[in-house]
């Protein structure tokens, strides 16, 4: 079943509305999460409702939280998210950058005392829809992640998003894990029975396997992007720690590696990091966004290795996937349906998915 | 054979004034490159000099190059190389971000009409010895890497380097091509005659393959980091032309995917990026350097996989190689040994290297 955007996006309002969320948060936070499932990032969507149910049970999400700037300059400020979700603060961090850098050329928005934001690239084209350069990261709240030549997972999937204006509705947009894989890809082999391509995984003692039950049941780890040390993980590895230093230790956040992870007292204390760069500091945006459209253009044009899947540059994938389901719905998995349902029931708030 | 520091930093500077370079030019490029060579990253001290030789003799390079400033803001600077040799041009560029994000908080140097400029992390290391962030990356002349997907080469290796103080005298200094391997590492295995690691390489007809002479005689080219599409190879593509974005789009140089790219009539418009970011914004630095040294600790105290050899932060394998360097001398291959001999011959400049 594929329910219309438009439904989908009230059915995540409601939901949030109906767990006490704040009118406007609600709004904001709805429109994140739809977002994601309609550029077909579905780990990043509605899927994510049930873990955010379990942790509003948990009495451990802030659903008034009122996010406040803490310290600010003309390039920077400084966000408490109050202990709520992050996705509305996130906005608020973006705009502000967007804003400050609008004026002096450049600017950061840093985040701590957050949780779960969604996707980053949400946040990177607000950036290049205003024709500004967008980088954003985030610390993760699952510890999943081995450092090359390591046996114990010390860090999470530390994403880092990058946005450029370039093509007229088409920027670059670049959303990554610094994984090899999603940790919901391994878990999709694990429900299909079937082995992780070579790389994507180690037991839980650090050894090599292709078998996704090593992460699922047993303890063992993602592998940092690059998947073995011939590989090079330790790039996969360098960036993540990069990630953790920008949002956790600029921010002032509880470190993934501090005996205190997942243990404060209320909230998460997840933390992120919001930059935006004027172009129009070096040169005019127009040749810039010029300079940008050539070199995607360019790539696009490469020789494709199967001719029926041409090469394409970041953000093509998911503008892609949305553009079919703004059209024909977004399709939501059977098992998620249920659950779903089976939230919307128990907390009494209007069923709109079908 | 190995001199001592002082004397392949000063061999290297006798060649440079031999061909002809300002004096405080030819100090900047040879501390750059020398320290390349103690930190262990050959592929980027002595031996580029052979391949600097040649383009001096072609005229591509201004040995009397001024670089200057083209445009400033209080966040910003852009930079013209003059033609010459990066290094110490990109020295100006990082000392005016330092200083402009000393007073300001944060900031961007941005050059253009550049070359070659040695190891990103020299860079990235001034930054952290004055207790800020540093962001560098760099184009590249070769063009040897496929996108993702793709069968042609249409991009370089691409670097990009992030550092942080923490430790003193250990800060986070992660420095990676955005590809699997350097193409150095292939050139050894094909010289060696063995095989690559799965994933280095693609042929020119974009197949995967262990064959390092694909690469290196058949028009083959390198893979970006993740080595495939089940490795994530979009990630390292994506990562690539989000440096082409920050360098070539930014300062508006030659793109490396345009039909002018190493067609200049002189020089070689590289471009560079470089932006410094003060902690201090968000928090007090001592507070920010304790963070980052104790992320630091417990990666370091993970369990390793191989027992002697023990998990390391970025930054860790080229200070241990500098502290043996420095000691024991910095040691020279026979064959570029006698390249140099013959460079300080036919260019009659002092031969300080035994």
């Amino acid at each position: 079943m594929a329910a219309t955007y438009q439904n989908h996006r009230a059915q995540i309002e409601a939901i949030l509305i109906g767990w006490g969320m704040l009118p406007e948060t609600a709004e904001q936070t709805a429109e994140v999460i739809a977002w994601a499932d309609l550029h077909g990032i579905d780990s990043h969507g509605l899927s994510t409702m049930t873990m955010y149910h379990e942790r509003w049970k948990k009495g451990r999400i802030n659903m008034q939280a009122q996010p406040r700037i803490v310290r600010e300059t003309p390039v920077s400020v400084l966000i408490d998210g109050d202990a709520g979700l992050g996705h509305s603060t996130s906005i608020l961090a973006m705009e502000t950058a967007i804003s400050k850098a609008k004026s002096i050329g450049m600017a950061i928005s840093s985040v701590r005392n957050s949780a779960h934001f969604g996707a980053c690239g949400f946040y990177t084209e607000m950036a290049a829809a205003e024709n500004l350069i967008g980088l954003v990261s985030s610390t993760t709240s699952i510890v999943q992640v081995a450092p090359a030549g390591g046996k114990e997972a010390q860090l999470g999937t530390d994403p880092i998003s990058f946005s450029a204006p370039g093509i007229e509705g088409q920027p670059f947009l670049l959303d990554m894990a610094t994984t090899t894989a999603a940790f919901g890809k391994v878990r999709n082999k694990f429900n299909e029975g079937l082995p992780t391509p070579p790389g994507w995984l180690v037991t839980k003692d650090g050894l090599p396997s292709r078998d996704p039950s090593e992460v699922v049941e047993k303890g063992g780890s993602l592998t940092p992007l690059g998947g073995s040390p011939e590989g090079s993980d330790h790039k996969g590895y360098g960036l993540a720690v990069m990630a953790n230093i920008l949002c956790a230790c600029l921010s002032g956040s509880t470190l993934i590696t501090s005996p205190m992870h997942m243990k404060q007292p209320y909230g998460q204390d997840i933390s992120h990091f919001f930059m935006v760069i004027d172009p129009g500091l070096f040169r005019d945006i127009e040749d810039f966004r010029a300079d940008v459209a050539s070199l995607s253009e360019t790539l696009r044009a490469t020789t494709p290795m199967d001719p029926s899947k041409p090469v394409m540059i970041a953000g093509d994938p998911e503008r892609h996937k949305a553009k079919e389901r703004m059209e024909k719905g977004i399709p939501v998995g059977k098992g998620l349906l249920e659950k779903i349902r089976a939230i919307v029931q128990e907390d009494e708030i209007p069923w709109l998915l079908e």
